[in-house]
């Protein structure tokens, strides 16, 4: 089924450029050099209706700026909802391709590059997607002084500049300021988060906590950190959130089919690179998200993320890397039943306010009916009618609904959109948080990757408390990748961390949660010795993995290699552990069940 | 003119009442007592297309909530333009009637009332609308100590609350919290703001201020006011601005033409009790704007506002009290002409950001070149083409553009939407700022009426540097009102103030910007013997005006009772100044030309 989606795919992507009417912009009055903004949206309405276009940009660097551009109330996943001004609105087309020649699109302030919604076969390529000033704001230590616990940062970007107010540095954009808000510390030598950088996380206010501007580039700090950070730490800060620090991605893809990035680069976004919400068929080839050379970080959120989408997603050849979230993260929705209105019809609200606007599920779509207190699945239905009040609640009704609902609390999951997973021969790393996240029902192989995060390498979870992103996993495939250093952000990493995430007042129910993982054939290089933790699984090979000592970090750890709980059907065979000076002992909870453990080497399920 | 529109409005009124639909309420679940706004909504809904229908609401309090409330983005003039939970979306109806035969309307939260938009024939009658917590946040000094500059203040509302956090007060509400933000203090004996209001601002910070939590509705301010207030005096504190506190008009007209507004009381709004742009015909009749007993204060702005309408605004029979800004505003907008884009073709912006999204002009419409050194017009051209970019920006093509435009900056006003005003047999009393601002091209009449405002009574002042409120009066009859103590807020108001608003750049012209004024006959009660202000006027009659001395605050002033400066064609005849013990004296500027002084008493022009 993947390999016909995937061949029809590169069908259509072939014929569509086969057949393609192409526009060279600068016909248009678009020209490297200058605000191209109004042009390209003059150019684009021209478009509505036509199909087939390849718009190519001669190589250069085109300049984009918020102030003429068109804008809508954009609703966007994992971002804060606002009215968007927009660069390429490309709303409805049918084989529309971009293709930059190698151009950079050049943004500043305010503004969102690329918007695709409603369209039909979509080809990005050949590109950048840079903002003057990122998103970041960079902080760097120059001078320290352990005894007072202060030090002094080079403000990065003088240009825009920053001022101090009232004890609260605030950072200059193009049309508005950033204080401190959510930030991180990175390591200059690794380019990635600092070890134990919970210590070097800066409060953003306190009656102890001291802020001067000592020039127009530097700015000494007392007092807030835990521990004094080392000369040469750069700091990520990137803006107040909730409050608005997500308010540009670089990319959004909405309500489409077939949608091709290739030989993308996005160096900055106030926000994520990508995020695809409803979408089918999504190849993402050669994207590179990084920082450029005179900065340290790239994006403010995650690099790809795609939430509601079904078909295939396919990531290969992909450098994801200095990003402030995760590399990859694919799931649903778990979405609110307020109260039985009766006929069938259920007044429901979107849990998370960043999915507020989210179009869960339209009429014919499979939902389930699922327990929020064991957060397992109670009974399929289909959709019969959905209607939206507004961007948090909708009235759903459906087919059936069974006789006896349980009285406790209950979320809808949408079982219809959930995607197949190719990931090949990607690298991610130096990012904060994690390489991957996988919450799907669909087929998923993860192949030949590198991957190296702050936080759990790949991470399968499903929650239905905090981001409220489904859901359980039915087939995994985790073979032959590297994952180098796992977790160096505070040294508990998991290459492999499957557990579905409950609150105090959730339980884990009479079914495993999540179904049929293989994590099989993988190299890590690892300083800590660990390689999964499982809860509530069923169906669990962990075979042929090599995992090697490293030293680039603080070796040893009180956490178990693998660790069990509320498992069934699991096999731990043939892994072999070298160089570790510590003894590897699998942990295992009492509650599970038809446990495997045979032939690996330097590993004790004693 | 006036009087034909009138009468056909009125026929238009009746007839639908004649050949209207009833539909009772009740009928469709919608019982006082209970959330009715789903339920509302869904029965305008299921109107949508119909056409003569009344909607009779028996007699009882509707209770309505934000949580499943339809929702739009809305440019609203004059507030904040955001998504808006709406109760009654009146979108696209025709002879559309709200008949609440007594009930109170009773709101919780964001939500907006009444939005009526591309409508034509709307009635509104009947009802109140309310909120269960007013957007004013009421402080009541309940004992002070001027050695310390401090004062005990009780919260009202006791059910919501406030917390101090950093040394501000926070005051709950529904769904949100306000800081301190715009305030002013009230005389509780006046019910209007308090003589030097100005000395009793509070301060929002600075590091002499402290505010105590000392009980669930009493808090302690020092140095928080210039002077400390008496015991008594009562604090409207209502939110930042900008910043968001104009977030919930309790009625929105947009795009519609003929409505009635009649024996309706808004006791609370988030804004204002009635803001119109581009509607035409719009007559409010016993309109009551007022707070509740139990409360100081009605809305956090104006009562009735009205923006760039055309054919008749006509009120009557109104009370409009207690509101913290204006009684009536009527205006249109100066617009940006920011580039010469070459074919005929302007790229134009709206210079206020809480006009930004007004439909400034449509194809067919009638706007002039103005200058903005000297905001008089140039020359007058016609829409062909307008192109809305963004809320802000739009390109506007016009037939003709006159050959030597001047190269200094320029503005358009639009000339074709200019209302005409009758206004008679109102009170507006006991508000913060002004009785009434008139900018209209239009035929104006203001009779009959009763005024007592903190600053001036009637502004007719046209500004292009601050809320660009156009423009120059051609034709303005004010007779036989009365006005008390105008301007007591600080002592320096009158009861007519004529004068556009320049900046420090802008400069009179060759032309007189405001045109044919007549103030006759009116009784003024007057502690400090002000009657007109006048600059930039040609053809003024001030005649027949009684002025008796008040005592009701501290009398005298520094200022001219009438004040003349660049005017043409002044009549200033048969005024009777009566009880005045000091020398009141008209002032004029030497450049002032026909002005014809005879027959008045107690009044020099020497």
């Amino acid at each position: 089924m993947i390999k016909f989606l995937y061949t029809a795919a590169v069908y259509f992507f072939l014929m569509g450029a086969i057949h393609a009417q192409v526009i060279n912009v600068g016909d248009h009055g678009i020209r490297p050099g200058k605000d191209v903004t109004l042009d390209v949206n003059l150019l684009l309405e021209s478009l509505k209706g036509k199909k087939n276009v390849t718009l190519f940009f001669p190589k250069g660097q085109y300049e984009f700026y918020p102030e003429n551009a068109v804008e809508a109330y954009r609703a966007v996943a994992n971002h804060d909802n606002s009215i968007k001004r927009m660069a390429f609105p490309l709303f409805g087309f049918e084989n529309l391709t971009l293709d930059g020649n190698g151009s950079t699109f050049m943004f500043h302030g305010k503004i969102c590059p690329i918007i695709i919604d409603g369209s039909t076969n979509t080809v990005l390529k050949n590109f950048s997607i840079d903002w003057e000033k990122s998103f970041v704001n960079e902080l760097k230590v120059i001078e320290n002084d352990t005894n007072e616990n202060s030090f002094i940062a080079e403000v990065a970007n003088p240009k825009f500049g920053f001022e101090v107010k009232d004890n609260e540095i605030l950072f200059n954009h193009y049309d508005w300021q950033d204080g401190i808000g959510q930030n991180i510390a990175f390591d200059p030598k690794t380019r990635a988060p600092i070890w134990n950088t919970k210590d070097y996380f800066l409060k953003y206010s306190g009656s102890d906590v001291k802020i001067v501007k000592l020039d127009y580039n530097k700015a000494k700090f007392t007092n807030i950190t835990k521990e004094t950070p080392p000369i040469g730490t750069l700091f990520a800060t990137y803006g107040p959130s909730p409050g608005g620090n997500r308010f540009a991605q670089a990319i959004h893809a909405s309500n489409s089919k077939d949608i091709f990035i290739q030989n993308v680069t996005v160096y900055a976004a106030g926000g994520m690179a990508l995020i695809a919400e409803r979408c089918e068929n999504i190849t993402l080839n050669k994207l590179v998200v990084t920082s450029r050379e005179i900065r340290n970080f790239s994006t403010r959120a995650d690099a790809a993320h795609f939430l509601g989408c079904k078909g295939l997603i396919k990531v290969e050849n992909c450098l994801l890397q200095h990003m402030l979230d995760d590399g990859i993260n694919v799931h649903g929705a778990y979405v609110n039943i307020d109260e039985n209105r009766g006929d069938n019809t259920f007044m429901c609200s979107i849990s998370h306010q960043q999915q507020w606007g989210l179009t869960f599920a339209e009429p014919g779509d499979n939902i389930m009916f699922t327990s929020r207190e064991t957060v397992l699945p109670i009974s399929a239905t289909t959709v019969d009618d959905i209607k939206i009040l507004n961007d948090n609640r909708m009235l759903i009704t459906v087919s059936e609904v069974p006789e006896n609902l349980p009285t406790g609390p209950l979320s809808f999951e949408n079982i219809t959109w959930n995607p197949d997973i190719v990931m090949t021969k990607n690298i991610v790393r130096e990012n904060r948080a994690r390489s991957a996240l996988i919450s799907t029902k669909g087929k998923v192989l993860i192949e030949n990757n590198y991957f190296s995060s702050q936080m759990n390498g790949i991470l399968i979870e499903g929650d239905n408390k905090a981001w409220y992103e489904s859901g359980g996993v039915r087939d995994i495939t985790i073979n032959n990748n590297t994952f180098v250093d796992i977790g160096f952000g505070d040294g508990e990493g998991y290459p492999l961390f499957v557990s579905p995430m409950l609150t105090d007042e959730q339980r884990l129910g009479d079914e495993k949660y999540h179904q049929n993982i293989r994590f099989t054939n993988n190299v890590i290089k690892s300083y800590n010795g660990l390689l999964v933790h499982a809860r509530s699984v069923k169906g669990l090979l962990i075979e042929g993995n090599t995992i090697d000592l490293s030293t680039d970090y603080p070796t040893g750890s009180k956490l178990p290699p693998i660790s069990l709980d509320y498992c069934e059907d699991v096999t731990i065979t043939k892994n072999t552990f070298n160089g570790f000076t510590w003894p590897l002992r699998i942990e295992q909870s009492d509650n599970n069940t038809m446990i495997h453990i045979k032939k690996n080497k330097g590993l004790s399920d004693k």
